[in-house]
């Protein structure tokens, strides 16, 4: 029972070569979104013929792209004869304005079936995770795609077989980097810590001891301040990979990174749906970090598992069964890997923006008295475990060696060197007792006395955010009183910096809505639960 | 242990007028999303800092609307003290270019909690969904959080009764109307049939029989012509809704439809997401079908539910599954439900598109010898059922009332009364045995002689709306065998008629790459299953 094999009849030949269009550049930033803009009078194509299906795929020069089309009615932005790309569009096409293209509608991705089979509850294989994460790499999901497949994934619907194959998968569909070492340690954290800067300590104190630490830092998506952002305070951090390289195999590590991009491409892709939906689900989280870690060229990894009321892991044995997922998926990747449980209870440190984290984080590192004693105590904590990758060093000896770097001084030798390697910010040294802070200023007081009792994570974080961090690097939140300390009604919790009424009117009415803080007894103050 | 009351230090004073911009209507259709355009360099707001976010909300004369933001970095499309918003976004703020405008990070919408909740696989109550069906009505939830939802809800998740709690939302959230007559019947079909243009026939007959048939008629979404697209060869359609509302009432039915957006909103914007994701869960679809039909006012339904290979319902259990879920939330909602169990393995009639639909329907009510019986057959069958409402018809006598009122050319007088009332489209009545068909023609031949043993519904729609159905009115399929019939190697099977050539040739592709049609042998057809 063959398919039949049609046959064109010859009366009126279609056209057979390829219509063509212009390429323009329009200047529109569609923030992760490619957009092809089409005027509704096109003499090639059918605007609205093409609008009613959900993708275009754009063809130049061999290259091709896939955009979502846009229909246009003012012949400025787009003319007859042209097609206009947003910016991301334009720059994946890589083609230049006036170069002609081609059009037509978007074959749907090869992976669509194994797609609506999961989004059907049904178990997928090593295969087929790998044509879904080759496809969404490769950004041929479109948003309502990549969500469905997230919240298919979501809940117990993978199994940790199937949280192995994703991971895989992730790694296989990008770039891999090899340091050709034995041992290339890396640390981690879940998120949703504000403040909780530790790799900045981590980082030189590992690479002091003499281990390779080429730490992977991101920018912040969701939070007001990553790794790369709080160290762009102190240096450069987006450096070709090559130089970057350079400093690693001198510096035994960086504080920098810009090829992130490349390793475990699929993982951004679908964290730009994960995120606004506040999905974190086990086994997208396990597949998230350790396909990003691995694909860096880790071989050991510790991990920062924050537990508190309001951090990610909300219990101890939901901490325990997120603890196994990792380690099964870990050992089936090959990667060494030490799941640390810590405080989430509140933010770590007392500044959370970029200058205020970069400003804790060179208390710590200089001795300062004033230097956060919690995000020191975290650090070494880290630090030491990683040290313990060493196979020279005894286990439990780990903290005593990090700590001596630390207070020796060696520490902050190894950052200096970092930033001057990786170029320094300005032209004068970061002043940690004098930074530029925002120079617009909110205090937010305690409206009733007693003992701080709870402190909202996400709450402090969001507040951090709408004042203009990351973005604005002097913006922020500088916490004043932390978990179990008295304050007296009126007496300040924290301020708030930014440098834009603006953003300081949209933080301060997200205080006045929730400030965040509780304010009760000593009895009211959760309890910790954590490994030591 | 209260939440602090935060108060604002009186150093610098945030500014706290409203900052405003002023609004630009920009020529661009973003095809049902509303998208604002801000300048990067804007003085008023920091561009970056907003798009960081996934939504802003936008204010202009006590109105507000939700809207993506991009960036623009072309004063020419958006100066930097202007506001842009798309065509979409610019009709529902519905205020002049040039107005003051100011905006603000959107809130998160109110029954974000409740969406978090399903998504982990919890049931919901009433409220929950009226919460969230309310946000959605209001276009408050974005791709990601509508899909989210859509895909939660998909498979078994949703028990019967949240079927109703959802069912009941849809109708509480938009208009519904009221005819003040005890019996208002109405027909639907679930969907997946090319051609199954029966309301045409089916509202003519039931009208003429002197029942109230206000059909609620669409356009096609995702098929290559729906009932109105097909009417509107023969008549306008979109009329005010109190034109409407008088044919009604003078001729007992109409053809045409203008406000079905009012009437269960949240079905149009769930739609949205559900057809690229080829998502059609039973609870789903019986929310969707229903709360239209409930909303515009029906008492009566009779619901066509074709069982095929390449239908929606592919088995009998399943149908009986589907027919118990929509019954009992129909009860639920006092609607009085009649499910008619329908043949689904191929199209229904010769023509698919507008005009080639119109042409068999037309032959119908005429009589023409040349009329495509199955069309015939099937509609006297729904029209039969509906009469059957009536409580002074006995069961059983419906079928044999709609053939004399068809066969004795009363409902053709009707469909005439219909289209004169609606008003003629164009200068002469439409000639059905000379319609105006594309002037490009390609026929697709059988590769191998046997018997017509499979046609693949969702295939040759996808050839009739490549071809530019349904917006190409005089493009589409005609069918020139049907399941069954004998064909010879060389003879065609389908003739495609399109306007464009770019049309043309991407309609011949596709059915160069699959025809649709399996020739085997008689013993290959499949059997029907169904009720009568």
């Amino acid at each position: 029972m063959p398919d039949s094999a049609p046959t064109s009849a010859p009366s009126p030949a279609p056209h057979n070569g390829e219509r063509h269009l212009a390429l323009r550049r329009v200047a529109i930033d569609t923030w992760h979104e490619n957009v092809a803009y089409l005027h509704r009078d096109c003499e090639v194509y059918r605007a609205e013929g093409f609008q009613a299906l959900s993708k275009v795929e754009v063809r130049a020069n061999g290259r091709r792209i896939l955009a979502t089309l846009n229909v246009v009615d003012d012949a400025s932005i787009v003319a007859c004869q042209q097609l206009g790309l947003s910016e991301d569009a334009f720059r994946q096409l890589g083609v230049e304005p006036g170069h002609l293209v081609a059009i037509s509608q978007a074959e749907r991705p090869e992976s669509m079936s194994a797609l609506f089979r999961k989004i059907a509850g049904e178990r997928l294989g090593r295969d087929e995770f790998l044509s879904i994460v080759r496809d969404i790499a490769s950004l041929r999901y479109s948003k309502i795609e990549l969500t469905a497949f997230v919240v298919a994934c979501n809940r117990s619907e993978l199994d940790r077989e199937e949280v192995y194959f994703l991971t895989e998968a992730m790694v296989a569909t990008g770039r891999r980097l090899d340091w050709k070492e034995p041992l290339v340690v890396d640390k981690h954290c879940i998120g949703g810590i504000p403040g909780n800067r530790t790799s900045m300590l981590v980082v030189p104190i590992v690479a002091a001891h003499g281990l390779l630490c080429p730490k992977t830092s991101s920018r912040a998506i969701t939070s007001p301040a990553g790794t790369a952002d709080t160290m762009e305070v102190l240096a450069r951090v987006e450096l070709p990979f090559d130089q970057l390289a350079g400093i690693v195999r001198e510096h035994r590590g960086c504080l920098a990174w810009g090829g992130t991009a490349d390793l475990s491409p699929a993982d951004d892709v679908l964290i730009s749906v994960e995120r606004p939906l506040s999905i974190d689900s086990p086994g997208q989280m396990v597949a998230s970090i350790l396909s990003k870690k691995i694909a860096a060229g880790s071989t050991h990894l510790v991990l920062d598992m924050p537990i508190g009321p309001t951090a990610k892991v909300r219990s101890m044995p939901e901490a325990q069964r997120l603890r196994r997922l990792f380690e099964y998926v870990a050992h089936r990747m090959h990667l060494s890997l030490d799941v640390v449980i810590t405080d989430g209870r509140q933010p770590i440190g007392s500044g959370i923006g970029p200058v205020l984290e970069a400003r804790d984080v060179m208390r710590v590192l200089q001795n300062d008295p004033d230097a956060p004693n919690d995000l020191r105590q975290k650090a070494l904590r880290l630090a030491g475990r990683m040290i313990e990758a060493d196979p020279d060093v005894r286990g439990g000896d780990g903290f005593a060696i990090a700590r001596d770097i630390l207070d020796s001084g060696r520490a902050l030798v190894r950052m200096n060197a970092l930033i001057a390697a990786q170029g320094m910010q300005g032209e004068r040294a970061f002043d940690h007792q004098h930074p530029a802070l925002g120079a617009l200023v909110v205090e937010v007081c305690a409206s009733n006395s007693g003992v701080v009792s709870s402190i909202d994570n996400y709450q402090i974080a969001r507040i951090a955010r709408l004042a203009g961090a990351p973005k604005v690097k002097a913006a922020g939140v500088e916490l004043l009183r932390k978990l179990g300390e008295p304050v007296r009604a009126g007496e300040p919790l924290y301020r708030i910096y930014a440098d834009y009424p603006s953003d300081l009117e949209f933080a301060r009415q997200a205080s006045a809505r929730a400030s965040g803080y509780l304010i009760g007894t000593s009895g009211d103050v959760p309890q910790v639960f954590v490994e030591f």
